[in-house]
């Protein structure tokens, strides 16, 4: 049974399979632990946020909560993502949330303080 | 007595200070611990990684870590920045260490578990 709610991992996108292996790794420990969770691309890499919204939609997922990995908002998720998930809302007719960047939760200055720490033993 | 050692922290940079509010706050827990740590823009705010370095520089700082506050090698770390501290160490006689951009470290990836972990519970 498919869970109703799913979590997907916006991450940009690039035609470096490098850069996507990077987020692939970010993700990882998050997919290891969470099976509603899965990665999707903005642009430039597959599979796309509307595919992975569109197939949630198809599994009986009836709530989509989207968790960029971007450190800060910038144009794309002031404008471009919001209006790409208010098309698929009413196309795949979904709820669907869109939280903060990653960038914004304490965790992740922690998380810095922790390797910056490390940097300056090395 | 300033430290042989200095980090940068090093962000992007954008015309938008909400964005940059964004990266202040990432930075706070590190420099407020840290006295060696700086926050520093690679284009569009200040205080530019130039004017950083430079400062460094004539504060007697011997060896400079740029941390990059990015979560993936692309164009700008690749080639953009090398290309600026190749010019720094030239022009200011420093020592300057690029080092892998933060989303390549695991403890990145932890933090993320737990960030998403929480959404689900909320």
């Amino acid at each position: 049974m498919t869970a109703p709610t799913r979590i997907l991992l916006l991450a940009h996108g690039s035609s470096d399979p490098r850069w996507c292996q990077t987020f692939e790794a970010l993700a990882a420990p998050t997919l290891r632990t969470l099976p509603e969770a899965r990665v999707a691309y903005m642009e430039l890499a597959e599979p796309s946020l509307e595919a992975e919204v569109e197939k949630a939609a198809a599994e009986g997922v009836t709530h989509i909560k989207v968790v960029p990995l971007f450190l800060a908002v910038g144009r794309h998720l002031r404008k471009d993502v919001p209006a790409m998930l208010e098309d698929y809302r009413e196309r795949f007719h979904v709820e669907v949330e869109l939280l903060p960047p990653i960038g914004e939760d304490p965790r992740l200055g922690e998380a810095l303080k922790d390797i910056v720490s490390d940097t300056l033993k090395a």
